[in-house]
């Protein structure tokens, strides 16, 4: 893609002075109309050293209001974030509903700079184009509008450049090492961009190469560049607003049914007696297990999902008794609120993702998706369904990085329900954990059974599987908890 | 304090197992009451190494629901943090109204291991002490409850708990070279301990130091600790919330008015010509010294506060216009999001704070506090009238960080703004500046005249100074904003 730029391009000063005000006026114009419309934006900045990545960006937000974009500088990964998923700083960073969010350097650090470096290589780098491409379709298909430039220059304009920088005391230290490397291999470094650029040019997210040698072409042609795909996605989203009223709602997305959920064996149980016995020598060994993790640095993920009173609370107690708070957190997943909402929907859980040697367990999940939010239609159908993908590729990236990954369903049934729900009702300790909603829900029932069979079937994966936990006894189903955890990491440490 | 300490106390199994269910669903329940009043609560677990901090935390946790707690892991500071003032982390960690946020470590490391470790000394310490106990004294006056535990054990005890974690290859990592340190000169670390608690121990967030050579006994008395805590303050809201409907609303605060606005000589003026050449040099210089600061790792904190259509965006953007974009960040400040009103009000403030060698502009500040909503009644009197002190006391934290701080008020009179506010509604491009909420404000002209002189003369401080800015000619207004700025770099790098 390199090869085609057109390093000629030039802009004369009176020229630049006559379009520069009406272009920034109109970007001005889209920004808020695209967050009216609630549009997220990302615009990435990517280049060779000394392109002019910084001088550029500063033209830009001079057009932008600065309550709606933020800029975010991407380098080497901090000691806490190479301890996450590699996506992990990269999903935190995504804007908002109606947000411009402008990365200088981004998530390509690992397939450029890192790759240069010799960071990355191998297996790795195909890998990494794989995430990479995927983190921009979910996004993009999730409404996101991206924007990717590539600045490029020769060799002998890097080199007058960066001799200009080096020259003065001031702007001495912004040419560092690594940039006088990538200078002095330009070719190699050059050919590590083309691929990138070849690996990762898709049709929802594809790159802007700017021949960047003189500056004033570049501003103006990123300015028509970002209203050129502003304008394109506000026509796009106008379009669909519309489309959506002559179209029927359900969409025909036939269901196959498997009733995994069915072949639970309920009447598994233990006594109290032995419950008691199990518990003492299973906590004692997760406690030790956990310090374990810790000290070989491997992050342990589990979801608890099941049926209202289905039992996830004391599991989950049971498990993490004996664990050192230090080293472990619960995260409850509630409704979303106003900041999560406007987000992808994975964002909020990007976000709780441990770093290495640490557990989380998330009481309620990422898979509301595709339970909750299907069944009382808070997502569209081409939602829930593409989500099922979406999801076992975060799990993937958890496991790629190193993770454990677990899901528990506590599965009782409607009979069982039902006891507990009216004990809960009777016991003044216990109302609190019963609400109308819960009532409610019990109604759709079957619609659960049906969602929850799917869910399974579509989502468990050898290295992060669905457990189902029966449950209609509770010592049975604390004890298979446990047990499952230890399995799990005892299978890994060996 | 440690001397009185009764190391002695001990509980039988029998004692233990009759009284711990009953303290856990009391717990409990004060949590959920705690929640409902929007008590946001604050658990410190500090003492020495090996006193079992995180075994105690772990038990207490066990009765918490987990959508309503956090724990926080403090050791020494990360290296962004480290570049960050430092009281930064821990605003950031201050819980939302109704959470419990439980600290592992705490502000306190710093007076501890960071002062035993040698990190820390002299003047220094003393200062901490004093931050320390403004931070813990506007949090509580704000309504958070502070719990602070001090888990005591003698060295015979230490020796033995280090030597059975040195003992097994599983738990070897949890014992690490600095609490050795500490186990062998322990006298020292305990007399460092000692002076800690004496300096810290307020009336509003005493110390509760624990014999901790008993377990059982440590977590029952932490237990009945808490829940006098959340009594205690359970009780005193509830009787807060009673006298508010007794009480008058307006207190007899009575304002030193010192007309300060009114002596800015509105007529100063530059015409178009001077204005761009100055501008194009100023630019240049503020390039260049921009570039100065990041190399040199100072901070920078600018607020802009002004009369609507005072031409504060006018002048951030020609501040800003030839900065590396890379090196600052506008934060334009909107009425609060639901996760910020559910903070102390500098929180959101405090999150945004620049790190060392970075330009943080914030378009209006914190002192809506003392402008908006002193004027709309969104705080009480007290409220307000004590931030102009909370305030200090956070630009004071700046200043001793190492950050230039500059505060502008733009200023016009009444009639030029009206000028403007006819401007924006004839022209299309600028009509979205201007909403009713302007109108309505300018109708509050006076309360707002009165409003900002006491501010302006209640917390303009030598390091920390109010410039008022002559703003009725945008030229004249955005030379001084500039000329101000690089007057106050170049002092601080000269």
């Amino acid at each position: 893609m390199l090869e085609k730029v057109d390093l000629t391009k030039k802009l004369d000063k009176e020229s630049y002075k006559e379009q520069i005000e009406g272009l920034q006026t109109h970007l001005g114009a889209l920004q808020r109309e695209c967050k009216e419309l609630g549009i997220p934006i990302m615009i990435v900045f990517e280049g060779l050293p000394a392109a002019g990545k910084g001088f550029q960006m500063g033209k830009l937000i001079q057009a932008l209001d600065p309550r709606g974009f933020e800029v975010h500088n991407i380098g080497y990964e901090t000691k806490d974030e190479a301890r996450h998923p590699f996506l992990w700083r990269f999903w935190k960073r995504t804007p908002a509903k109606g947000m411009v969010a402008i990365y200088d350097g981004s998530w390509y650090h690992k397939v450029s700079r890192e790759y240069f470096d010799g960071y990355v290589k191998g297996k790795k780098v195909e890998e990494a184009y794989e995430e990479l491409r995927l983190f921009e379709k979910e996004l993009t298909v999730d409404g996101t509008l991206i924007v990717k430039f590539f600045l490029y220059i020769d060799k002998e304009e890097q080199r007058r450049r960066m001799n200009k920088l080096l020259s003065k005391e001031s702007t001495r230290f912004r040419v560092n090492k690594n940039d006088k490397k990538r200078h002095i291999k330009f070719d190699r470094y050059r050919n590590i961009c083309e691929k990138m650029l070849q690996k990762t040019d898709t049709e929802y997210a594809p790159w802007e190469v700017i021949p960047a040698m003189d500056k004033r072409y570049t501003t103006v042609k990123i300015y028509k560049t970002v209203i050129a795909y502003m304008e394109q996605k506000i026509d796009a989203v106008k379009r669909a607003s519309q489309t959506q009223i002559y179209q029927g709602k359900k969409s025909d997305y036939v269901v196959p049914v498997l009733n995994v959920l069915g072949e639970a064996d309920l009447t598994l149980a233990y006594t109290r007696e032995d419950y008691k016995k199990y518990l003492k020598v299973l906590q004692k060994k997760i406690e030790k297990l956990h310090g374990e993790l810790y000290h070989r640095r491997i992050p342990l993920v589990i979801g608890f999902e099941g049926w209202d009173a289905g039992g996830k609370g004391g599991a989950i107690k049971r498990l993490t008794e004996h664990m050192d708070p230090r080293g472990y957190v619960v995260h409850p997943t509630a409704s979303p609120n106003d900041i999560e909402k406007a987000h992808h929907y994975l964002w909020r859980f990007w976000n709780d993702m441990p770093k290495d040697g640490h557990v989380t367990i998330f009481d309620r999940t990422w898979y509301g998706r595709v339970m909750v939010e299907r069944i009382e239609g808070y997502c569209s159908d081409k939602e829930w369904q593409r989500a099922y993908d979406e999801i076992n590729h975060m799990e993937n990236s958890l496991v790629n990085n190193g993770a454990i990954v677990l899901k528990f369903w506590m599965q009782i049934d409607k009979e069982e329900q039902e006891r507990r729900f009216n004990e809960r009702m009777n016991n003044p300790e216990k109302q609190y954990k019963i609400t109308d909603e819960d009532w409610r829900n019990r109604e759709k029932w079957n619609q659960y059974e049906e969602a929850v069979n799917e869910m399974i079937v579509k989502t468990s994966k050898k290295n992060a599987p669905w457990i189902i936990v029966e449950g209609n006894n509770k010592y049975y189903a604390r004890i298979k908890v446990l047990e499952t955890v230890i399995a799990a990491i005892e299978k890994r440490l060996s």
